[in-house]
């Protein structure tokens, strides 16, 4: 397989457009009138994005999650979302629990289910085909404050929210290459399972974030997605990356690999001038989530990395025609 | 499998909302200051919606035609897109043909791809996972001719643009019910696999239309759809209903099976007040496109079919989880 997956978007799906922002970043944005819309969609795929065992509920709540995620890295206020959703079969209890979660999620993030499409999923060698779950959320933005991928300036601090790593170290249990214990599988799985996207804290970051994106694929692999759009690089020290106590436990190659190329975080990964760095824990404060600096964007282009002997260089993020994981 | 589709829909995920229109219709609509946007998002799954040796480039076009088919229903102009892929793998020839076929279809309606997200299918019982393809795309209505499948009234003129039934025919050869020589099938494939969606039509129409549906789950499907939303009933002349030449010649029952009940049509069904027939003359002739009057709307509730004797009044179109068709 010789393609990327971002080889592949920029090769067959990235043409110039006349909208204000659009392939390439975690949102779209239209503007409509005199307001302008973030709009992003994202599918979650049985045995890729979770596994077949999952809690619906959790199911319900993630796929809704990681939409409103990408609404958040805009600074967007959600609005709606529609859902297309293909399943083997119609379980009323699987369907209960699924919509009850994702509605939950919606209902505190004020966004209104308002369209969608059910479909089949097709039994392949007599097995039943993965359920597909396909969100696109649409929120609204401050054209004052615009914020996508492309804005940091060398000079700027790096940021990022909350802890990174927990749901890698679930995937990493699950996968055999660590044993973890009840106490901290639960932490894991928690964080795995029902990430709580950063809605209030995007929108607080108006104006005080130049760029911002979410970590969905990894924190290098999504830190080198918003270098490469703004046109700078980053020096990350990484002891100073924000992980929970338990991670700081495990071995440090596991933790480190966990940490910078896990994925699934759903933290605010963000650049801000060093001048706004008392507006930036204002933000975090108001909305009760720790906020670290981690480094420094620089004029020198790609990613440098500082502060652990011994680092992999060579560590990316998930790629899905890499090849690099299957749950 | 209790639920069909429809019931799942209603059961688990409709809600009142404060949208000017949300779930059940062919697009949301949703005011942003004083504009209003038409919203669709439908997902085609291999096997299910396409045979699995499908031409890659009429799968871009037809996955992007149905979302336009449903603004077109709308009276929306087509504005953008967003598209989530799911591949087992990235092959550059598929992909090509693929996204060439989509933006020509694209380009030729004004609408441009603003986003997506590209994912790995999985495997399962080592066999590819399938092709999953879901398109949501957004259209600008005129907040003054707002169409959706409520507005039918008793005694409105029931219509259907282009003819009916030769995508099904297409379907029937595949699944061994109908043996068609290589230029029948030709031409039912073209109707399958290359689908035009009414979207000059449905522009056309603003004002003029009281209801509209496009035709993809079979005519009786989306009529009932229709009907029940506006409250009222129809009553069809069976022997009106537009199809070919070629569907003409073959087998009364299969022929009546495709027309009523085929699906994937892609046609526009709408009413109409009788004081506007040459109203949609006009608006036919000027997208040159055949208009055919094929019944009335009646204030008894129900479908009415009547001129054909000994009509199978069971005939349904497409119900996803009623599991009537697998390609």
């Amino acid at each position: 397989m010789a393609l990327t997956e971002f080889e592949l978007i920029a090769r067959y799906f990235t043409r110039a457009g006349r909208e204000r922002q659009g392939v390439g970043d975690d949102c779209a944005l239209i503007d409509v009138g005199d307001q302008t819309l973030a709009i992003t969609t994202d599918s979650l795929t049985e045995r890729v994005h979770f596994f077949p065992d999952v809690d619906p509920a959790s199911l319900g709540h993630k796929a809704l999650a990681v939409s409103l995620s990408d609404l958040a890295a805009a600074g967007a206020r959600p609005r709606c979302f529609l859902l297309a959703l293909s399943l083997p079969r119609a379980q009323e209890g699987w369907l209960d629990a699924f919509s009850r979660a994702m509605f939950a999620l919606a209902d505190s993030a004020g966004c209104e289910l308002i369209g969608g499409d059910t479909t089949r999923a097709p039994r392949i060698a007599d097995q039943d085909g993965p359920v597909t779950i396909c969100i696109t959320a649409i929120g609204e933005v401050d054209r004052s404050f615009l914020r996508g991928r492309a804005g940091a300036r060398a000079g700027d601090d790096l940021w990022v929210s909350g802890e990174l790593g927990a749901a890698a170290l679930a995937v990493a249990h699950a996968q055999g290459q660590i044993r973890l214990d009840s106490a901290q599988l639960q932490e894991c799985l928690r964080r795995l399972d029902w990430p709580q996207p950063r809605v209030a804290l995007g929108i607080a970051l108006r104006g005080v974030a130049s760029a911002a994106v979410d970590v969905s694929d990894g924190l290098l692999a999504d830190l080198t997605h918003l270098t490469e759009r703004s046109g700078v690089g980053a020096c990350v020290h990484v002891p100073q990356v924000p992980r929970s106590e338990m991670l700081r436990t495990i071995d440090t190659q596991l933790q480190r690999r966990c940490v910078l190329a896990g994925g699934d975080d759903y933290e605010l990964l963000f650049t801000a001038s060093p001048d706004d760095r008392e507006a930036v824990a204002t933000a975090g404060r108001e909305c009760c989530i720790a906020i670290t600096r981690i480094g420094t964007m620089t004029r020198e282009l790609g990613l440098r990395l500082t502060g652990d002997a011994g680092i992999d260089a060579t560590l990316r993020g998930f790629d899905h025609f890499a090849g690099t994981r299957e749950a």
